[in-house]
C-alpha cells in the first residue's frame, strides 16, 4: 500500500511539473487521467469511498439528548451509591486473557479477544466483577465497598430495540470483607429497590434465591453431585421457557430420571416470604440437608433485616431463581420490572431483568497466589434496558430536553460589533457564566433570538451603540420577551440570579 | 480443556462415593492422590495459580484515592466545556478497522486490532477525533459544539512515571460548521487557558502556528511539494531534539538540499506575538506565496480576538510547532507546562505538552460518500500528564483526600442494638442523608470512633438504651467530640445543616 501510495504521490507530482512548465495540455491531460486512475485503484481518501459508514454490529453512538437521559440515569445511581459512603475505582477495559479465564462456564465463548499483535494476550472485559476480583487480589485488599461504572463486552446476538447491546454499561456495588452475616447482603437489596424507586420505572420485583438452598433442594431430589451446575443452568431457563420445556431438557439432554426432575418442579413453583421460609425450615427433607438449612437460616435473617428497612413488599423468596454465573456461593437475587395493571393481564408479567447480583465468596481466592478469599457481596444495575424505557417515555411525552446548560446568549442588534460582543462574552465566561455567541461578524437579531428558541436559552444580553454609551446591557428574557437594561457592574449578577435553579 | 475437566469432575465424583460408601481407607486415599494430581495438571481453580496477577502492559487501575483526584480534574474540564455552550457524544469503544485507516500516517502502526472472530474487522479507537469525523458523517450533522470525554488507545511505549500510558483519557472540545473566521478557533484557544488556569498547574504557554503558513514557509523555503508532510515530520521533532539533529534528518535521510534546510532553520526559530505576523506579513518571499499570505492573515486576525479575550500573554506564535497528525489544514496548537522559575534555569524549560489541537477542514469529508466537507476545530487536553502532576503534589502535601462522602455513622454504644441501627440508618437513607453502618452485630464504640477518623466521617449518630426511650439520638463532632442530643425527628435537619458545605 505505501509503495503504491508513493507511485500516486511521484505521478501528482509529475503532472504538477507538468503544468509549471506550461506542457502541451494533451500530454498533461494524459498524465493526469493515469494520476486518477491509480487514485482510482487505491480507493484512498480522494478516490471513491467504498467503506460502510456505521458503528460495529451491536454498538452505538450517544446522541447529545440520549447522553441527557443517561446522565440522568447515572445520576440517580451514583447517588445511590455514594449515599451507602461507597469509594469508586476503575480498571483498564481490557485484561490479561488468562485473568478472564475460567469464571464465566459457557458464556466464555462470548468474551472479544484482542489480536495477537507481539506481547500480551488480551481481552475486553465481560463484566465489572472478575477485574474487581483481580484488583482485591492484586492489592491485598480485604475490606472495601466500592461502586464502578464502566463499560462491559459480550460478543452476544444483540437485540438493540429491548436494550441488549454488545457494548454495555454496567453499574456495580460490592461490598468485600469478613462481616456478621446478611447486613450487607440486605444492604445491596436496599439499594436496588432504592435506584428503582428513585428512577420511577413503575412496579418492580426482586427475586431472592441462595446457592446453598438450590445445592440442598438438588441432593434431596436426587440430582447426583456431578449435575448440580448443569441442572442449576435449566433452572436457570424458568423465566425464559415454561416448566414443561425445562424439565425435558433435564430429563431428555442432561439424563436427569424424571423422578428426581419432578421433585424439583414441584419445589421451583415456590414462592413467598418468611412464611415460605418457615415452612421449609420444617420441610422434612430440607432440614436435614447442611447446606439447605444453613441457606434458610441466613434467607430467615435477611428476611429480618429487610423488614426493618421496610421493603419486604417487592422482594420475593423465589426457589426458581439459578442465575447463570459460576461464582455465586450464596444469596443471589434479580430485579425485574412488572408489567402495568392496566394491560388487562391478570397477574403482573415481568418484562425483563434490570438488576442482579449476589454472594460470591470464592472469587477472589481463584486470584490470591495462596487462595485466601475475601467474601464479597455485590449489585449491578443495567442501565440499558432502563435507559431504554426512558427514552421512549421522554419520546412519547414530547418533553424537550436541553443539551446544553447555557443561562445566556451574547447578542447585538446593530453590525460591527463583533469585537464588543467577543469583549463581553470574556467577561461573562471569567466570571464562571455560561455563555455563548453566534460564531458571525453580523449576525441577524431574529437568528440570535432563534436559536436561543431552538436550545433553550433562557436569556440574551444585547449590546447595542446606546448601551455602550450608557454602560448597561440589554437583558432579554427568551420566554416572556421581557427587556431590561442593566448595569455592566451587575450583570453577572443578574444572570445568575435569574437562572439559578428553583 | 474441558474433555481433562470432566474427567476430574468424574474422578472428584468417585472419590465421593467411595467415602460415601465408606470403602476402603486406603482405596480412598489413592483415589483422592490421583484426583489432586489431575488438578495440578490442569493448573484450574483448585489447583496451583501460575498466571501473572497484573493489569496489561502500559495501563493501570485507579484506586479510590486516584479516582477522587481525577473527578476534580474532569470536573475542572466539563465545567468549563459547559460554560462554552457544549453538548455531549459518546461513541463504542471500537470502530471498524477501516474507518481508522489511513487517518493517522506513520501512526497507524501503534492501533490496537480485535481477534477476526468472524463478522467485522475492529480496532480501538486511537483518538476521539476520527470517531467524532464518522459520527457526524454518519448522521449528517454539519454544525455542532460537543466534548467527549473518553479512554483511547496506544500500543506505544509506555513512559507511565511521566503520564504516558497505552490507555488513556482524552478531554476532546470541537466546533464543526461553516462559520466566520477565527472566531471558534479563537474560542478553542481561550478554554485551553481558562482549564490550564483552573487547574492551577503553574505557568503554561501555547504555541500556536497554522498549517498554511508551514506549507508556504517550505515552499519558499524550495521544498519540493511531495517532501512537505515528511519535513513537516522533521520540524514536529523541535520540541525534542535541537535543530542541529533535525537538521541532519533533514538533509541525510529526507534527501533536502543544505540550503533549503538552512533557510527552513532561519524560519523556525522565529516566534512572537502580532510583531512577527506584521513582519512575516512583509517577508518578501513569504508575502509572495498565496498559502502563507491566508495563513498569517487567518493568524492576525485570532490575535487580534486572543487580544479581546486578554489571553495573548500566554500565547506564543511559533513557527517551529509542526503537529504530528496528517488531518490538520489551518491553525495548529498546543499547550505546554514552563518549569517553574526558581529552579535556576535562566529560561522557563517546556516540561511537557498538556493539551493540543487544531483545525481540520477535510477530515468529515473523508467519511462522506460525496466528499461533502464540514470544517472543524478543537481542542484535547491530555489528562493523564495532568494528573501525574496533581498526584505528585497531593502525596507530598500529605494532603488527606477523602474517598467517600459519608455524612454520617450510624452507631451504638451498648451491645444488641443491630436492629435500632438498621431501622435509623434505612430512615436515614430514605431522607437523602449518606450515611454509613458497621456491619457488625455487637461493634464497639471505639472501633466505630476509629472507623470515622479513618475515613472522615465527620457525624456519629450513637443511639443507645435511655436515647430510645427519650426519642433522642446522641450526634456526635467527631472532629471537637462535642456531643449533643437531637430529637429523632429533627435529626435529619441537624445532619444537614452541620454537613453543608460553606
Amino acid at each position: 500500500m505505501a509503495a503504491e501510495e508513493a507511485a500516486v504521490r511521484a505521478q501528482a507530482e509529475a503532472v504538477r511539473r507538468l503544468k509549471q512548465d506550461k506542457a502541451d495540455p494533451d500530454e498533461i491531460a494524459k498524465e493526469v487521467a493515469k494520476l486518477l486512475e491509480m487514485k482510482a485503484q487505491l480507493g484512498g481518501d480522494e478516490g471513491k469511498h467504498k467503506f460502510v459508514l456505521k458503528t460495529p454490529k451491536g454498538t452505538r453512538d450517544y446522541s447529545p439528548k440520549q447522553m441527557a437521559i443517561r446522565e440522568r440515569v447515572f445520576n440517580a445511581i451514583i447517588t445511590c451509591f455514594k449515599r451507602h459512603g461507597a469509594e469508586v475505582i476503575d480498571t483498564p477495559v481490557f485484561e490479561l486473557k488468562e485473568t478472564l479465564t475460567g469464571k464465566y462456564g459457557e458464556d466464555s465463548k462470548l468474551i472479544y479477544d484482542l489480536k495477537d499483535q507481539g506481547g500480551e494476550l488480551l481481552s475486553l472485559r465481560y463484566d465489572l466483577t472478575v477485574p474487581f476480583a483481580r484488583y482485591l487480589a492484586m492489592n491485598k485488599i480485604t475490606n472495601i465497598k466500592r461502586y464502578h461504572i464502566a463499560k462491559v463486552y459480550r460478543r452476544d446476538n444483540p437485540a438493540m430495540t429491548r436494550g441488549r447491546y454488545r457494548e454495555f454499561y454496567q453499574c456495580d456495588f460490592d461490598i468485600a470483607g469478613q462481616f456478621d452475616p446478611m447486613i450487607p447482603d440486605a444492604e445491596c437489596l436496599k439499594i436496588v429497590h432504592e435506584i428503582l424507586s428513585d428512577l420511577q420505572l413503575g412496579d418492580f420485583l426482586i427475586k431472592v434465591n441462595d446457592r446453598r438452598i438450590l445445592d440442598g433442594m438438588f441432593a434431596v431430589c436426587g440430582v447426583p453431585d456431578s449435575k448440580f451446575r448443569t441442572i442449576c443452568s435449566s433452572v436457570d431457563k424458568l423465566d425464559k421457557i415454561p416448566w414443561e420445556e425445562v424439565r425435558s431438557e433435564m430429563v431428555g439432554e442432561k439424563g436427569l430420571s424424571p423422578e428426581a426432575a419432578d421433585h424439583i418442579g414441584d419445589y421451583v413453583q415456590l414462592h413467598g416470604g418468611l412464611d415460605l421460609i418457615e415452612q421449609l425450615l420444617q420441610d422434612p427433607k430440607l432440614s436435614q440437608n447442611k447446606l439447605a438449612k444453613e441457606g434458610l437460616g441466613d434467607m430467615k435473617l435477611l428476611f429480618e433485616y429487610l423488614t426493618l428497612f421496610g421493603i419486604t413488599g417487592k422482594i420475593s423468596f423465589d426457589l426458581s431463581l439459578a442465575r447463570g454465573l459460576d461464582y455465586y456461593t450464596g444469596v443471589i437475587f434479580e430485579a425485574v420490572l412488572l408489567q402495568p395493571e392496566n394491560d388487562h393481564v391478570e397477574e403482573p408479567v415481568s418484562v425483563g431483568s434490570v438488576a442482579g447480583g449476589g454472594r460470591y465468596d470464592g472469587l477472589v481466592g481463584m486470584f490470591d497466589p495462596k487462595g485466601r478469599k475475601v467474601p464479597c457481596v455485590g449489585v449491578s444495575i443495567g442501565i440499558e434496558r432502563i435507559f431504554s424505557i426512558l427514552e421512549q417515555r421522554v419520546e412519547a411525552s414530547e418533553e424537550k430536553i436541553r443539551t446544553t446548560e447555557t443561562q445566556v446568549l451574547v447578542a447585538s442588534a446593530q453590525k460591527k460589533l463583533l469585537e464588543e460582543r467577543l469583549k463581553l462574552i470574556s467577561e461573562l465566561w471569567n466570571a464562571g457564566i455560561k455563555a455563548e455567541v453566534l460564531y458571525k461578524k453580523n449576525p441577524k437579531l431574529l437568528n440570535q433570538l432563534q436559536y436561543c428558541e431552538d436550545t433553550g436559552i433562557p436569556l440574551v444580553a444585547i449590546v447595542g451603540e446606546q448601551e455602550l454609551k450608557d454602560g448597561v446591557v440589554k437583558l432579554r428574557v427568551v420566554a416572556t420577551r421581557e427587556e431590561v437594561n442593566v448595569r455592566r457592574e451587575s450583570l453577572v449578577e443578574e444572570i445568575r440570579m435569574r437562572t439559578s435553579r428553583p
